[in-house]
């Protein structure tokens, strides 16, 4: 009865409006912005309104029934017609002179003169130019290239046309043919004046120069306004790419594991817990206990080793409530995360790593080239250069290349980020890889359940993974003996009984293991060498944002 | 730096611990439980140590290299010896006098006498039956059978041997080869005795049945004692097939929908809210602003859409603060949510889960063989029934059909959970199906947002899909209109100005579209006719339940 899922109480009316009530209102932007835009919007309807009752399809028109704007009635599943429709992407394999049924977005339209005007349509990353020219023949009139000419930009209509090969090559267009218009019926038209402007979202940063040096001043549209306006941003050439790239990933990741026989899991982000937890968790009351949201769904994978799943991975949310204002931390993002057994040596986990990474940057690299060059046009990139075996060195070595380069650091301390890009670029310049691990990190600065090192417990089992100087994994072979748990946790300086479920559950039969961690969204960025992982989230939370 | 995808803050040591203690307290079961089960967990690990100290790897024995206790040490990631390891799913292709090399879990130990013993090894759902028989020839001596026959149950061990062929049939083992061993070494002991018995939380119902008239009384675990356990409970067979089972109906709908042009997003979980948002939503505080945790993708699926993806698809947690203690809802469940623009008529959603969930059934019925086989020994079911092409019946279709077999149903109300379990029966007597699709629900029972019907307001373009007459999917036609979603929502009682952002993103250029939202939990539950969904959670939430 719910919009998605079990439904939620009898009530079912009531109780849905009620929850999507709460839904919805995370589309509330500030007051003042509501009002701003709620005036915006209504100025824009009367104007949208205006325009409408100023072009009535004429009735001396005898094409009249060629075109025009369809009342909501037909679009409420009256009819069922067997029409077949185009993609715009498909058109190329078009014979010219064949007929064709579009429904897309008006992304521009230029009117050239009474009788004639072009209308751009897109569909996701692929526009076509639509011609109109009146003509007696083609069942085109004056009247319908106004028609087509007032509406408003980014407003979805149908448009049956024949495919023709223009006389020039065309620009600003994906296709090499154009649609010559038959009929243009408009089937939801958006208000006349945007909050945002396509075009200015989706320009280049040389665009800016090159306007600048000419002497004009072009609209930059930012970061915050693109998020408020979200719905409308995400239809830029490059937002179009980035969360299809994402989507590939994630695809890479699970076909790459469950290949090699991990079973995908799904644990819970809504955990028992109290204020011990520190100030970096989400706190909530969970049905009057106190409760928080996962920061990881590292006890959880461990546990369902311990269940004897043998090699697990789970995409999902993760929650951390920092106040990190920064380009590459989220409130809430997407992990990849996998754990598995070992038989003896946590190698076998960095082994896993460098198969699935070295295949996802194959797979998009092969199979993404059309998203990969969009996202160049609008934000240059150098493709990320990586071996096919990925180079490991140990967090000494890496300490050793910074302090030849001039840079110490504290040998029992972290890289702080400064020090991690330095070294990116020294890796590279001596390996020439953007990809590599580090491992072998010390004690001091990993979490109490990371497995010491045999040969010496200064140092641990664990690795981090870079990215063009980026840390983007995480991982580590797990202690997973309840004595050797419980004395790290205490040398840590945790109270042994607030985690005695989970040191327990080490003693019911324990394989050894390690796993890992990414965050989705860094590897996209990173990919892509990206400024911001606001890019690379479709409604990013950090900090500051919430909304929409 | 952290355990699992970005680091949360420089001083990485003390943070991650911090962080880890929040997700371990998850783990902490009540006090009273706490304090009870480190009694028996200390008491069991001291017998654990005793009964190793009595058995110590004789110095007068000549074959003491061949079996012992492994030290942590040795496992700490030391060597990377090179050795091949065997899995025993894989045992049947090796052909008898192979030598193998298995690391698994001791199931069972069985003493024959001093000079020989079984141990029945297991990884996930396989198991075999190693042999120990003391001879020099072999070199085994007494003492490495009864250092295997002291192990206790559900340890983890390494065992070289030998592949051979048993005289006679094995029962209790999924293998038709047994081992012969030569080597057994413990690699992580199991404490002596388990909070749960494997053998008991695997029984099904007729062995119950049967114990009890022959007097015997059997031990029962029951849902709760599981799930506080359950990291142990994981291993029983049918639980390893379970979550096998949900891993493929989420890859085949991923695989499906992406088949189809659906792009895989993420929506964010964190969303703006306050109190209006009713009892059904979790809320919390997101750095001092009130929060809540989002019931649906809804909205953010929408955007999307119009965002210009077309198509789109979702699997994410789905968070309902209901106090619904039902055999059929959770707090915390997995979604499996789509959107998608369509052309003329929502069936072209409904067509979409018709190819879907056939897709579905058919994968399962055809590759998942051994996981239903597994289900079925603990838990029998009846195979789902379902139509190549899937039943369309309107709701006034549906409600003649109850009403001709004496149940009235008020005809713009809605079902309840009775009326639907009969409904199901009523359709399986007279079209043989366990799932179809119930479609143009009324206006009053279905959230504002649905599109209503062309010829009639007051019923809608909205549908529910049952499997064994249980209601899995909610899908509809969606308002993408402005004026019409402002007036539909004024006409429920929503203020219109908490929404208007969202409303307000349809002005923008919006297209035609629909969508449905699915548990994933239900459809294993109803697929495989189990009578709780908490045997199909890994780790259930529900208004009692927040633990492990």
């Amino acid at each position: 009865m719910s919009s998605s899922g079990p439904p939620p109480a009898p009530s079912a009316a009531a109780a849905a409006a009620e929850e999507l009530a709460a839904d919805l209102s995370a589309a509330t932007l500030s007051k003042k912005q509501q009002k701003k835009d709620a005036r915006k919007a209504e100025k824009a309807e009367k104007a949208a309104q205006r325009q409408q009752q100023q072009q009535p399809a004429e009735a001396d028109d005898p094409f009249a029934s060629n075109y025009g704007d369809v009342p909501v009635e037909e679009i409420q599943s009256k009819t069922i017609s067997g029409r077949s429709w185009t993609k715009i992407g498909d058109l190329e394999d078009c014979a010219a002179g064949r007929s064709v049924l579009i429904r897309g977005s008006t992304q521009a339209i230029r009117p050239v003169s009474k009788k004639m005007a072009f209308v751009v349509l897109r569909q996701s990353m692929s526009t076509v130019q639509c011609v109109l020219v009146a003509s007696a023949d083609a069942g085109v009139s004056t009247q319908m290239v106004r028609f087509a000419t007032a509406l408003s930009k980014e407003s979805i209509v149908d448009v049956e046309g024949v495919v023709s090969l223009p006389k020039e090559p065309l620009k600003a267009t994906t296709q090499q043919v154009e649609i010559q218009v038959r009929k243009i019926y408009c089937i939801n038209r958006a208000i006349p004046t945007l909050p945002i402007n396509l075009e200015d979202a989706a320009r280049s940063e040389a665009e800016f120069e090159k306007a600048e040096q000419a002497g004009e001043k072009l609209v930059r549209v930012g970061q915050d306004t693109r998020l408020n306006y979200r719905a409308i941003d995400l239809r830029t050439p490059a937002n179009q790419a980035i969360f299809r790239i994402q989507c590939q990933v994630e695809n890479k990741f699970r076909e790459f594991l469950l290949s090699k026989d991990f079973v995908g899991i799904h644990t819970p982000k809504l955990i028992s817990g109290s204020s011990e937890g520190g100030a970096a968790v989400f706190k909530l009351l969970y049905n009057g206990q106190p409760a928080c949201l996962a920061q990881s769904p590292q006890l959880y994978k461990q546990m369902a080793i311990c269940g004897g799943y043998e090699r697990v991975f789970e995409v999902g949310p993760v929650f951390r409530a920092e106040n990190s204002n920064t380009h590459r931390h989220l409130c809430e993002f997407v992990g990849l995360d996998a754990e598995m057994e070992i038989k003896e040596h946590y190698f076998e986990v960095c082994d896993i790593i460098d198969g699935l990474f070295v295949s996802i940057f194959k797979h998009l690299t092969e199979n993404c080239e059309k998203e990969l060059e969009t996202i160049n046009r609008q934000y240059p990139f150098e493709p990320l250069k990586y071996l096919e075996k990925t180079l490991k060195l140990t967090y000494e070595e890496g300490i050793q290349m910074l302090k030849e380069a001039g840079t110490e650091i504290e040998p029992m301390g972290d890289l702080n980020t400064e020090a991690e890009k330095k070294l990116g670029r020294l890796v590279k310049e001596k390996y020439g890889t953007d990809f590599f691990i580090l491992y072998r990190y010390p004690l001091a600065v990993r979490p109490f359940y990371t497995m010491p090192c045999y040969d010496n417990p200064a140092y641990t089992n664990s690795f981090d993974v870079f990215i063009r100087g980026e840390e983007i994994i995480s991982g580590a072979q797990r202690i997973h003996t309840p004595e050797l748990l419980a004395k790290r946790a205490t040398e840590c300086g945790i109270d042994v009984s607030t985690i005695s479920a989970y040191i327990e559950s080490f003693s019911y039969g324990a394989p050894p293991h390690g796993g890992f961690g990414v965050g989705l969204e860094r590897v996209v960025m990173l990919f892509c060498a990206l400024n911001n992982i606001r890019k690379t989230s479709m409604f990013p939370r950090d900090p500051q944002r919430l909304v929409p």
